[in-house]
């Protein structure tokens, strides 16, 4: 998730129509940040982006259509793997990178309201997952570096060590809704990574 | 998450509070069942109850009053721990009963319920992690007894160990909305089983 925090509505300028969109994209993160899911309205948004309710009605239909577009343009900007050299180094920055999406004030909430809409739209649902699919695969490149390098058993499943870092990190935060910190995310890499050299994900 | 799939409705038969109580929520169960939290409406769960809604507005407020109640009903009905004389039964029967939970027809629908609650209600949040925080304390009981039988590492965190395991079942549901299935929960019960015998929750 190392993702520029201040990251819709800053990119891919265009004419009039994708300028638009960013401020719609935009003024959704805003109103997500100062009132969540729940409390996100069509018409907050169209005024907050300087842009008529027909036309935000027209394109983006619904809230959770608007999130829905968001998850789009947040999964074209997404950045790549880290590349530090070691599995530990790499896993550590995922684990970092994962706890930086959820606390960072613009992501976070974003994140949330994501997940949120997927739990009341298919449409939502199929975006939410097609967006973290997409870092999972983006991210399991690093095993496959790590068992080229020998630090990991052949046939370790990359995807599935990704996700097991992530795991623990998002549970805390919709499941026990405990505290997120350093220490967690750190101790989530470091115990996928015991398991992964133990050949647990073979 | 070992509970009777029947579970709120069915129990702790009283007097007539009771017995309205024990209505309201297995109508909100049946509800929940049927449309998800985004669906469940005060008027509906009142007339499937065969309760009057001034009763259910004063009683409960709100559906995120409903739920919440649901959760302190479920809590109070957690089986206990599974103890059957080995880590890996032990730790795969936790696994094997969040599965469970998660996808029975009428214990399902209400978990989600409960967690998309929180999302938008402080008091279901707090109901949520007193709920989860409950049954990890009660299967936590299973690492200190593989301690004390040399199975594991002595100081091996056994919240912590209870908790990756249910992590990755959650992250499918809630946030990559990926296949459920029991090689998904065996496996996540074995990886964490492998990295506590590596040492890696102590």
């Amino acid at each position: 998730m190392n993702q520029d925090s201040r990251s819709a509505g800053t990119v891919r300028p265009g004419g009039r129509t994708a300028r638009v969109r960013a401020a719609v994209l935009e003024a959704t993160q805003d109103e997500l940040m100062e009132h969540g899911f729940h409390g996100l309205v069509m018409d907050h948004v169209a005024s907050r982006a300087g842009v008529g309710k027909t036309t935000l009605y027209r394109r983006w239909g619904t809230t959770a259509g608007l999130v829905i577009d968001l998850m789009k343009e947040l999964a074209e900007q997404s950045a790549p793997h880290a590349n530090t050299g070691t599995i530990e180094g790499d896993l550590r920055a995922h684990a970092a990178n994962v706890l930086h999406g959820i606390t960072d004030k613009r992501l976070g909430p974003t994140l949330e309201a994501m997940i949120t809409a997927a739990t009341c739209d298919g449409g939502a649902a199929d975006a939410l997952r097609a967006f973290y699919v997409r870092r999972i695969d983006e991210w399991a490149e690093c095993v496959d570096l790590a068992i080229a390098r020998g630090e990991l058993p052949p046939g370790t499943d990359g995807e599935e060590v990704i996700r097991a870092i992530s795991a623990p990190i998002y549970y805390r935060l919709l499941v026990t809704r405990e505290v997120i910190d350093a220490t967690v995310a750190e101790r989530a890499a470091l115990r996928t990574l015991a398991a992964a050299r133990a050949g647990a994900f073979v």
